[in-house]
């Protein structure tokens, strides 16, 4: 196998060792992104503002080594939004790595990961940034995800008759994030995702991309629900968002849970997805204990729904349609949003090289906020 | 083709996809400087000062993706002065990516960029840094350019007769420079630059890298002009310089022009660069509008003039010599510089592989400055 | 030879070009790491602590280039442990650059080393973080050590006899540490080591990893001595600790010397290092110079040693055993620390793929101060 081999979209590089001791895929992307945006002041839009944007920009290496029961991942972030989020629990240095993991595959149907990596929660967070059918994901998934941690995780999967599928992830992480230098804060986080296919695998992992560019010729359904205890949680999103540094220079603690039910369903070329969070905390107010004081930080609380449906049409164009509401839990004093997405996107080869375009009408606290029309491509090797 | 039909200066990596689907070239490359000063104190130069420096170090990705018409460049920087720059518009992160650009040959002799690129602005910026026939580029370069920005590009060019070749580039893009991610502030930033080349192509692009090391058989030249206007720009030189935060936080916004005019000539060997360059702002001095306090910044308002040439010798030893001087406009209140260099480059494996050397005379507002001696080598794979 | 000869361990990639004009070895690596560390409060050991961190991932590119007597080397840090350490005389920039170093072989047995790289200080810290037979390494090292620089080094060796061979390592630097781009603060650094082999070299160079992976058939010794003056240094442990940035804006400067002697022997799987380090500044004490104020910083003098043995056995497994202990100079007013560490490797693949893990016992001016037990992964192509 030479190095050649290889085509667009299949990595820059893609080979495996003569002698078998390892394989790898290496490859670069970048995301381009031009945005226009006209505000609501409250009684009409204004102009608007027109911004360029490199949004996401990565290294990935992947493959196995020594046995093709050990999977390695590595992501490296390029773009200043990778990066971004650089505090004293990162050495105050800039968050370089997305994933370092290993993953061994020790027994039949089991997985065993070490490293940093994504955790097992909703199903629009683990797909890929490259991989989905709208410019960007959900306010939903924006808000309540659970993001990369670092710790451990144990996968595992068997067969419910002839085709149905379920799949078992926990984990055992940290609970403050990705590259994190100075060790846990407050206590650690569990993560449990359970999915059920009852018509069995889909083609090409086609329930972690969207857009059904398999177009599946038997339908093909994913129900996922995940639920997620981060003790003691120092973030405002739990392994996200601020970290509750009070006046006093402790760190606010507090029990927050999050809980997840979502659905994929992909059928000839009809691909729909479903979401509903819900997150909520043991004492949402951050304030130094004992004193009445007003609160530092809120953790944010509530529940959202996500729908999204597209249809891929066999010239690879594709129109999708998406409303996403986050609802607040009333104590944390945070305008409930919702957004109206339309967009439409072009395959060229895949995801790997395509060009989209979505309309985005906001709501804030039932009120105009914002449309936004967005446009740009993604490239990957 | 195989991987290792690359040699030393060709790319670390070079090759193209058996299915013709990609071709790529991946070359690493950093450039290692001493730099010795004698400052002078007004009285006489006092003892030198040593340093020593990894000015530039780069990962640079180009080649074709799916039809030789559809070109990408990914550049990242990975010294300290390459990276440097971060603040609140940028995430607070460094600025690792100096370029991700697509460009599309949709037509005829016509271009379309998307992406981070730099603009077309004078020639000397636009040539890489490891191309360079002295050690660093000139103090008119310095203050005066036209640095990387994120948006669209035009380029066309075109025959007048057998051998005139008239080339036209225009930029729309965000206006603040590189790697921002706060979308666009004040307004956006229009380029045009028309080249001419009446003796026709230079040899391998040779208007686009320092030192004749192709020995052009007959005279060529380049001229070019470049027009840009950055509405209501909010750094103090157009897309660089710092950003112009008011004491109120707003950022000072007013519209910059420049303006150069620039040319290459090269010849069995000879080459020269002239360039002239022109900025000026709407108002240059930035203030709180209506108040009559001292200026908090200054748009950096002037012109500047440079012009070196050189001589490489068949055993590729090259002599250079470069004069620069930029005047600033009076109200800004800055001391006008002037710089004289001459030195010398052995090109090894052409600039892939140098060795340079070059002694700086420089005086600020008419008395002497600094007389530094400056070398170093490039690798460039 | 093509891309895919190589095998896991050798380089993800690994090869001469076709031509001979430049050899590639490309690796990427991480390092996992797991602790839990219970802390002594002064009466007993509380309740453990539960870590996770990458604490290193790494980009390697070394080979030669135009002919084997010129040989480069390109290491870049991507863990936020790796990165960090921004500040003023960085640019503010993060720490990406690890290695940037052209070696020149431009005589029998002579060498000139131009850039970034580690000093000839200690031999524990020029070896590999990827070749370590515990978890990390001594504190002797982490207070005493001599870090990356940026300059020129000249290493010299030759032979007395059949088998004595000697090393002289020299180097001129800036003093400061890597990544320094405000130019050299203070004076220069001057570092000598001087290695003697009186029974010739280890095998595959075994005396810069550590564990006896050859299994030496003969008895193999190293032992080497070194002195570095870092005129003027401005950081409280020579070229790395805190910059002593003075109230007045200005920086401290005292002359600081290091010294070491340390040896290295393995036979058969046995395998021995110890270490003496020794440091003291011309006026540790740094403070506004004519004042009598409390010390704003102070240089951290004093001497440690370090002692460390392990067997491997033929199985690839290894026992380690350390003792080190660092005794500060009364002056600095800084606790003495000992710290006994017990630990296992498994060599799966040499340094290459490993598991490990050790026990920590950490005294603290001479009373209890924590109990770490620390286990991770090393994974590099």
């Amino acid at each position: 196998q030479e190095i050649s081999d290889t085509k667009f979209g299949k990595g820059l590089l893609n080979f495996t060792a003569k002698d078998s001791s390892f394989s790898v895929k290496f490859a670069p992307r970048f995301q381009f992104r031009s945005f226009t945006t006209w505000n609501h002041d409250g009684e009409e839009y204004m102009d608007p503002e027109q911004n360029f944007l490199i949004r996401r920009a990565r290294l990935k290496f992947d493959g196995f080594a020594l046995t093709p029961k050990l999977v390695y991942k590595i992501e490296l972030g390029l773009s200043n939004n990778d990066i971004s989020g650089a505090n004293q629990f990162t050495s105050n240095s800039p968050r370089y790595i997305l994933d370092a993991v290993l993953k061994w595959h020790f027994h039949k149907n089991f997985e065993l990961w070490a490293g940093q990596t994504k955790l097992p929660g909703n199903v629009e967070r683990v797909i890929s940034s490259a991989s989905l059918q709208l410019i960007d994901r959900s306010i939903v998934n924006s808000r309540f995800n659970l993001d990369r941690d670092i710790g451990l995780q144990l996968h595992h999967k068997f067969k419910l008759g002839k085709k149905f599928v379920i799949k078992e992830k926990l984990a055992f992480s940290q609970g403050e994030g990705r590259n994190i230098t100075s060790g846990s804060q407050g206590g650690m986080e569990y993560t449990g995702r359970i999915e059920l296919l009852p018509f069995g695998e889909f083609l090409e992992k086609g329930d972690y991309f969207q857009a059904d560019l398999e177009r599946e010729p038997s339908p093909k359904l994913m129900l996922g629900a995940v639920y997620d205890i981060n003790n003691d949680a120092v973030r405002t999103r739990s392994n996200l968002g601020s970290f509750m540094l009070l006046e006093d220079g402790t760190l606010y603690e507090t029990d927050i849970q999050t809980f997840f039910l979502d659905a994929v369903f992909k059928y000839r070329g009809l691909s729909v997805m479903a979401e509903y969070a819900y997150r909520d905390a043991e004492d949402p107010i951050a304030r130094i204990q004992g004193e009445n004081q007003p609160a530092e930080y809120r953790v944010l609380e509530g529940q959202g729904i996500n729908f999204q449906t597209a249809y891929l049409f066999k010239s690879n164009y594709e129109i999708a349609a998406r409303y996403s509401r986050n609802d607040y839990s009333d104590i944390i004093e945070v305008d409930d949003v919702e957004q109206y997405t339309l967009g439409g996107s072009k395959y060229i080869v895949g995801h790997k090289l395509k060009i989209q375009a979505d309309i985005n009408y906001s709501k804030q606290a039932g009120i105009e906020d914002f449309i936004s029309f967005r446009t740009g491509f993604e490239f990957h090797f």
